[in-house]
């Protein structure tokens, strides 16, 4: 009687560690529930799909095995059968790592495995040989089930984009939990993009693609924008070079948008897919503190201006940094003082017809909103009292699609 | 009446940011005396002299003013003028770090200046105009008189090589400060270096330098070998492509070798110099600990030893990372447990004739051990009790002129 085999698979060291670091993002440092520090990895047929979660959010990445078909075909059938295993993540990721990257890495279970079984997995490659202690793949937590409702497409550098331009002005106060994420909402045609943290406000306007008027207004997380950032330029760079469309990522959600749902390419013709909770929370009418209709307008040039500010802050004190802002006929002096190194000035051209008038500006939020802005020239528009918000925006009209508008509130000198 | 001018120079802010970078690794990240976290400035002719100091060690760059002969050489006749000045020298290496690189930085006094005068100096460049506050110039602590009584040579590439092969061991502990430094000292006609932590030696011999063997015995503190390392490299550096000799370095020592100095070229005909304290304190007599005749002898491949105890090290426990390794006719297994995370192990020919014999190491230390060693191949020997040191070596004799000798404890499995 033939002894039963024991399941397995073989793939390459450098595509599994791929295939890894796209989901390691999600699993926090420290755990209090093991299971979370561990990756459930599904093989199929000749798929092997890697999952991580933190419970708010699950990342599902699959790639290729090795082809049945090599010299060793007859032992592989075996790998026919389905099987999964929950293996710790960090250490599985050292230790690919650790190998050649080319090395064929053969993952082993017991021939009495099952959905409940825990034991030792074997991770081998060449004369290396591992054995992991994995958990229950019945113990790690399945998505939630989404009945997915709406959905529109992106160019994932153009999402990527637009995260990346809002991202700096997220809060990170968890008492006020419902600014902790991006604002994602059609309002007429448009899809605009929104966060905030009492001082300062980024939003961003594009016409909306199609699907994503009648998609419901939902926060994205802080920790969804940064795993999807990592995972839309991967899916962006894995494109570079080769013909055809750029990459897209399709953006699902379910009917109440409790739930998002992120799935994009990835290399080697597989696929990514981030399953994320949304912020269960009500942002902020924003609106209502975008000053509409400023007395000043300021213009200078942005980069300019952002190295002036980064010159004049190194004398500013504190973790604030607040520079000060002197406006006079088409001049700008940026001037800091800190009490113990010193004082610091500049003068920068700028274009501006009014009376003189003084801002404060904490200089990192400052340099954090001419970061985001794409455009060479950038407008300052503001009351001129020194107390009210400015709107910052590039150089054409704030309202223009596409455009970024930024309003930060001054900082006391 | 003429007015007196106020003492000034003019440097590139690369070049003075250059020679600041040099002496900054001596200033330690918090000083509760204030002086010691800034750099004395000396200007005279067309020198500028950077000195830093935290009172064990003084290191001093000169570099080149701008040339006085320039557009408006008649205001720059009076950089003749010799003045110096004491500025906190991070903010000062963050405000050059600002400005363009080719950017022409003034430095300036008031007319009012003298060593005992405290006030802002000025520091500026284009627009940008920095006003630091500055120390009394004598309250800077000067160096250690030093009656240069030994010396001797060596490229500077080297002395790097020597200092980068035994540094890893040595002793951080601050009871046994006689094992914080380089223990350099003549035997016979060699030269030799050796560092130990008590739980592993490593000890390397040259054909002594003329002059170094009337050399008095040292100890090189950590500290000072670190910053020894980055000016050598630097020194190396900035003499690739150029035409000529490779950098040499000068080592001279007074009498009682209680003091060194290090003089070396730096970039743009500039020379940069390092006085240090020795530590005051006896090395102990290591060669005992050096296994004179070890039974066991294994040979083995250096960078596939690396490449096994890296990996099988990622299955091992807690800081030490201990491995075990069992030796046998021509094989070596490496191999490592963890109750949390599960096990590894990994074959690797050698050569070897002899019992079977098993040894435990503290892989951080073995491969800081092989990363020091040149040679492709490495040579194991001890007594194979699994108790006693063994002695770590390129494949070339160990007593070999230029070889490096390593001893590690080894760590109970």
């Amino acid at each position: 009687m033939a002894t039963k085999r024991s399941p397995k698979t073989r793939v390459q060291a450098s595509v599994l560690l791929g295939a890894l670091k796209d989901v390691l993002e999600i699993i926090e440092a420290r755990n209090t529930i093991p299971v979370l520090s561990h990756v459930l990895i599904e093989v199929e047929d000749q798929q092997l799909t890697v999952m991580a979660s933190d419970l708010d959010q699950w990342a599902t990445r699959n790639c290729a095995t090795a082809d049945r078909d090599g010299p060793d075909s007859r032992e592989w059938l075996t790998s026919l059968q389905a099987f999964s295993v929950c293996l710790p993540a960090k250490k599985l990721a050292a230790v690919l790592t650790e190998l050649d990257s080319e090395a064929m890495v053969r993952i082993e279970v017991p021939s009495a495995w099952s959905k409940e079984w825990s034991g030792q997995a074997t991770v081998s490659a060449g004369a290396a040989r591992f054995k992991l202690n994995a958990l229950p793949v019945t113990e790690f937590p399945a998505p939630p089930p989404i009945d997915l409702d709406g959905f529109f497409e992106l160019p994932c550098s153009q999402l990527g984009d637009v995260l990346a331009a809002v991202k700096h002005a997220i809060s990170t106060e968890e008492t006020r939990y419902y600014l902790n994420g991006v604002f994602m909402h059609p309002v007429d045609l448009d899809l605009r993009f929104a966060t905030t943290d009492g001082h300062r406000l980024a939003r961003l306007r594009m016409d909306g693609p199609v699907g994503s008027t009648s998609y419901p207004a939902v926060i994205v997380a802080r920790k969804t924008v940064a795993v999807l950032e990592k995972l839309l330029a991967h899916a962006d760079k894995a494109a570079k070079g080769s013909e055809g469309e750029p990459p897209v990522v399709l953006i699902e959600c379910n009917a109440t948008g409790s739930r998002l749902q992120f799935t994009m390419p990835t290399e080697g013709d597989g696929e990514v897919t981030l399953i994320a909770k949304t912020i269960d929370g009500e942002f902020p009418d924003y609106g209502r503190v975008i000053p509409s209709d400023p007395k000043e307008r300021v213009t200078v040039a942005r980069s300019s201006l952002a190295a002036v500010v980064k010159r004049v802050a190194v004398m500013a004190e504190g973790e604030t940094r607040i520079v000060k802002f002197a406006f006079d006929e088409d001049r700008l002096t940026v001037s800091a003082r800190s009490i113990d190194v010193g004082e610091a000035s500049e003068d920068l051209a700028c274009e501006y017809r009014g009376p003189a008038f003084e801002l404060g500006f904490n200089s990192k939020y400052l340099l954090a909103a001419l970061g985001a802005i794409a455009s060479d020239v950038v407008a300052l528009r503001c009351d001129g009292d020194g107390a009210s918000a400015v709107r910052i925006a590039g150089w054409e009209d704030e309202d223009e699609v596409g455009a970024l508008l930024q309003v930060l509130m001054p900082a006391r000198v």
